[in-house]
């Protein structure tokens, strides 16, 4: 394993923590709770965002900004809203420092109070309803479909990197309608889209499904959400997609006239994902070694290591190698070859390994002499010897081979440990001894889900979509249940 | 000119407001001074950050990202630094609100007061040394060469949307090196790459040239800028770079080894450019009739507008037009086939005109019976009939020929607005009279650069890098000046 790197039997925990630091992905920064996201870690999160954006505007959406601050008065424009977010959050009283008077640095100038309070965006729902307001008259004017890639600030006590900060990125997108029916597609098109994302993409099977009353995003009438399992069998929530009814139109007064001239109040949806994701993808690949990537979102695919001992060595090797460098650049693929003479060729082994990269290629003076390379794989750790012939052709394979492998190991893992109950006490030793996703009976009922949460820790991670809806008994209460849900500890 | 545009002749910063707003750039939010950039207005920004991502990419820097709030006590690390940037910035005290005990919606939680209060960061030299101390221990840690793209605050009393508002996106570069020389080097290539991105890209001619020391960024020891001349004759600085020496390095204790083992402050650059460039872009090149976009950057580049009656001259005229849009976006360039049916024609090209589309095509019944589409330029407001068989090949070089056009206009403007100097009579004469750019004899002092801002508001934008460097006499006081400087009245 990783030099230093905690083994996940010993602690997942720690060895996220330590891996996320050792890979150079991002640290914690001087202002609790808000990370800063190192340039192998924002490298990750650019592919990330350049393949959602691709997908945001193949379905139809612009991207626009709206501000940083929201008036305090705004937040409890809608009931439930306020409830969910104005709790923990930064709040701007003040808009100037002058110098202390007792000499020693900057205080703030009690003068320059605002007038009113400016919260910085927990989420943006309320500034931008306001906006929309003015943009909406009629129908003509409808649908709107906007994203807004940003930073939000949450006041949370316990933070990890990437999974809970203070301060994230994400994008949120905010879109109005003209039928319920509407805004309910745009809500089920864009749970798709992120499940899309995270399946082809990052290679992490989720489960779609709606959440309980309980789990909803506060002023919200549906949440649906994709949940990921990770590799200590813990579920993480990795996007989720609202409708939002008329709430936020009926809160900031958004009409339009119909065709026929008759006012109504707007529908809305509104979805996100964050670099929450960033987390998603390191815990369900990555092994003792480090970090695994997708081909896909890995910001170097192709490492190519020379093995050389003298500068004439090296200069046949780089004969060899630049072309092929070349060959790869033109097939679209990421490649670095890492010449550099102050480390040596076990130390780059390691530190790509640790990196994620999904292909290592090591040339050495035999393989010159023998036309081949040792090519590498991270996701299996298995090597072999390759013909330097057709090598570009054999990697640009290869590359979609391991993005398929991540892809399917992680769902034989979530299959594996995907458990269906009939009782409750079965529940509680499948939860206990082998963790995971269970699928239950439930009655539907608050109260219900608040014991077993309770009891036990887990929650409703989603109702699926797909999947057995064959009716059942409550585990708990043995009242009715239309369905099987979806059970999990969660981050 | 545009619907309700106010002539640039008769009031140019009403024409220049009114612009934004109705080629649906940005417009106020409720929030005092922070805009809304509206999709429209984006998508330009867009363009702009991925030229701008992809010159700073192969210039060998990272993307990263660092924490939006400040420890108050950083700012005051920098002597200079927090003389520039303390005053005016928003403040968080408090990280709660709680119902109000009245029952009227939330207000600040007075138990949840920082020990330390945060400033929204109004640039991240703080954040970012802070940081650097960290990941710095020796010469092979450096050079650091980080990008970050962001949102900032400065609370501005008096703002206008683009050229000066309270939040504004921007991006920062921050690099650490081992030698003065190797800073000085990075400064100057990042001067170079915003040069060249404004004249290649925005086509706005930009004199590169360094501040005076009144004029420089709070903290650095030289600041280069690049300055633009709008089409009012005022001088609009466009981006800086600035050499910070070792200023931050020890305001954060940031050494390193170097080979032979002895322990040296970093030496440090900062450089950026901010949604201030869409003010440039706009003030720069556009007319009575709205915006004029340069190809590069323009969000759609090829307007096609059908004329019909019928469904049927519809079909006809789309038969032959999409195929001419397959070839357009094969060439990589970006079109739009405007065949909506609840706008007239003469709507759309006026909208076209005023949003600034570079090329509009227009196609009727006649056209199609001739094989030929009527092509407008919008920089020149010329229209041709061009014949249909070779119209793409036709297109894709006449947007060669805008952009070209575009940047010679601004050009020439610029020489013809530039005017060299002997006297401070003819200074001020030609200031009044004919405004632009003024090239002077300055004695190189601060109490002379004073009292020319104070006679006649028009500042040093800088002391150019080429051009005329022979010696002279101070205007003002007669004493020697080592080369004329650019005088202008600026934004």
């Amino acid at each position: 394993m990783a030099k230093g790197l905690t083994k996940r039997s010993v602690d997942y925990s720690q060895w996220y923590n330590e891996l996320v630091m050792k890979a150079d992905l991002a640290e914690n920064s001087a202002v609790r709770g808000c990370m800063v996201i190192k340039p192998y870690g924002y490298a990750i999160w650019e592919k990330m965002q350049q393949a959602l954006d691709k997908m945001f505007k193949d379905t139809g959406h612009q991207n626009a900004y709206f501000p940083l601050f929201i008036p305090k008065s705004y937040l409890s424009k809608e009931a439930d809203h306020v409830e969910g977010f104005a709790k923990e959050c930064a709040v701007v009283t003040h808009y100037r420092l002058k110098n202390d008077p007792d000499g020693k640095g900057v205080v703030v100038d009690p003068e320059a109070k605002l007038e009113e309070e400016l919260i910085v965006r927990p989420t943006s729902e309320t500034i931008i309803w306001s906006t929309y307001k003015n943009w909406i008259q009629s129908y003509r004017d409808l649908p709107i479909k906007c994203n807004q890639w940003a930073n939000v600030v949450r006041w949370e006590m316990r933070t990890r990197l990437f999974l809970r900060t203070a301060e994230f990125l994400w994008q949120e997108g905010h879109t109005a309608h003209a039928t319920k029916e509407e805004a309910m597609e745009e809500t089920e098109t864009m749970i798709q889209v992120y499940a899309d994302f995270a399946e082809k993409f990052m290679g992490v099977p989720v489960v779609q499904g709606f959440k309980t009353a309980n789990e909803r995003f506060a002023g919200a009438l549906e949440t649906y959400t994709i949940e990921a399992l990770m590799q200590d069998g813990k579920a993480l929530q990795s996007g989720t997609s609202h409708f939002l009814g008329q709430n936020f139109a009926k809160a900031f007064d958004v009409k339009f006239a119909g065709k026929e001239g008759k006012e109504e109040y707007v529908w809305a949806s509104s979805w996100g994902v964050s670099t929450r994701l960033m987390g998603a993808l390191i815990m369900a690949h990555s092994d003792d070694y480090g970090l695994v990537l997708p081909p896909k979102l890995a910001p170097i695919q192709v490492a190519i290591v020379p093995i050389f001992k003298s500068e004439e060595d090296l200069a046949k090797i780089s004969a060899v190698v630049e072309p092929i460098v070349a060959k790869l650049k033109d097939k679209g693929i990421s490649v670095k070859f890492d010449d550099s003479d102050n480390r040596k060729p076990g130390w780059k082994f390691a530190q790509y390994e640790l990196q994620g990269v999904p292909i290592r290629l090591a040339v050495g003076p035999r393989d010159i002499e023998n036309n081949t390379a040792e090519v590498a794989r991270r996701d299996t750790l298995t090597k072999e010897v390759v013909s330097m012939d057709d090598v570009d052709g054999y990697i640009a394979e290869l590359l979609d081979t391991i993005q398929e492998n991540i892809y399917q190991k992680a769902l034989d893992f979530r299959t594996e440990k995907t458990t269906e109950v009939e009782s409750y006490d079965e529940f509680k030793k499948v939860l206990e001894e082998k963790g995971g996703f269970i699928l239950a009976h439930w009655d539907g009922s608050s109260e219900t889900e608040q014991k077993i949460k309770e009891d036990t820790k887990a929650t409703i991670r989603c109702i699926p979509l797909d999947g057995d809806k064959t009716p059942g008994k409550c585990m708990v209460t043995g009242k009715p249940s239309a369905q099987r849900v979806l059970f999990a500890k969660a981050y």
